[in-house]
């Protein structure tokens, strides 16, 4: 990895035990909750697209001579703590995280994938192409929402506890693995003390926030404060 | 479906959605109880192997013009009660069930397919030839009780269990879907009362128990009665 700028192993490794646990969770709320075997076989399908995403990333971690197992492994805690965090307690709930989960995640990847090597930034930008799959939660949301609009008021808290929960264990992160926070905000200093790492978080954060405000608006929900 | 035998709609409904339940519930189990983010992986893999299954079964009922989730819907009740009497308490009995459970049905589908359409025929192959990668099960076990062979005992009481439990809801289900148990016997009538019924289960039996002692010797396992 002499020739891999610092920080891309973390990044592939983060990835990589995102989509692995997604695809787990995903299964797990198609089983609990959809409300058809439809519905479980579409929330399926979407676990199931997470899953080849994962092989993809370890792959590419095993190609360049690194151990998945270790690359993931600091990346377990704050992900299953996200998870754990945001337990659905029905299926609109799994829908909204579905979609907006997965909209976060790629958010990040997308900045983080900006600094990495040419490889890693092809098999991420890969990797995200396909995410456009969980649009079949919008229409779920927005059909139930068209049905019961006072819905609408706890989703978009639902959705704003997401995006809490993925900045504070992001949060976390920066601090445990300051050379994947370096791709994140593209060349500043990240301790938060420096101004260049305050600016490049500030703009990290403006973005991560316009993103989701656009996907509240496709999920027929207010982005609110 | 004129032109398909009575039970063929039954077949592909109770494969659907035993594949489907198969998917989520080795990935429930890869999440629970897997030692190692590889392990994880590992039983993660043959769970996304089922699911493509699952997708093949779905699309040749809509191909038949069936609704795959009226197919599906007779099934549910008895495979959910397979898997809530078999829910495995570790790593080695999921491991057991993977492989265990997976021949057992793979017995079913194989005999029932002997006398379907060429066209389903055909699809069931297709979807057995695959169930090979739950092999990587044997060889984990294999190796956990070479260095602990005092687990052979419970491993073996438990492999009992999971085909005692999936005949006793075969017999459920031939009582409610004689055309499916007709498809499974052979030609024989199945009420449990004619000859050529009773000839035709006692000969599906010894297959199946056949089978699974095969299997039993494969994990290093003694059969039992």
């Amino acid at each position: 990895m002499s020739d891999s700028p610092p920080g891309a192993v973390d990044l592939l490794g983060v990835l990589a035990y995102a989509e692995l646990t997604a695809f787990l969770k995903l299964a797990e709320d198609a089983a609990a909750l959809a409300p058809s075997l439809t519905d479980r076989a579409a929330l399926s399908d979407l676990a199931v697209a997470e899953y080849g995403h994962f092989e993809l990333l370890r792959d590419r971690l095993a190609a360049l001579g690194q151990d998945p197992e270790a690359a993931m492994a600091p990346f377990v805690a704050p992900l299953d703590d996200w998870h754990a965090q945001t337990k659905p307690g029905d299926w609109l709930e799994a829908l909204v995280k579905a979609y907006v989960g997965t909209g976060i995640a790629g958010d990040f990847y997308r900045e983080a994938a900006r600094q990495a090597e040419p490889e890693t930034r092809k098999l991420v930008d890969e990797v995200l192409a396909e995410e456009s799959r969980s649009e079949f939660a919008v229409e779920r949301v927005r059909a139930a929402l068209a049905e019961n609009p006072k819905d609408a008021g706890r989703l978009a808290l639902w959705a704003r506890r997401l995006v809490g929960e993925a900045l504070s264990q992001a949060h976390r992160l920066a601090a445990t693995r300051p050379e994947l926070a370096l791709l994140l905000v593209a060349g500043g200093a990240v301790d938060g003390t420096s101004d260049a790492g305050q600016i490049g978080i500030g703009r990290l954060f403006s973005r991560l926030t316009e993103e989701h405000g656009k996907r509240m608006s496709a999920l027929g929900l207010v982005p609110g404060p």
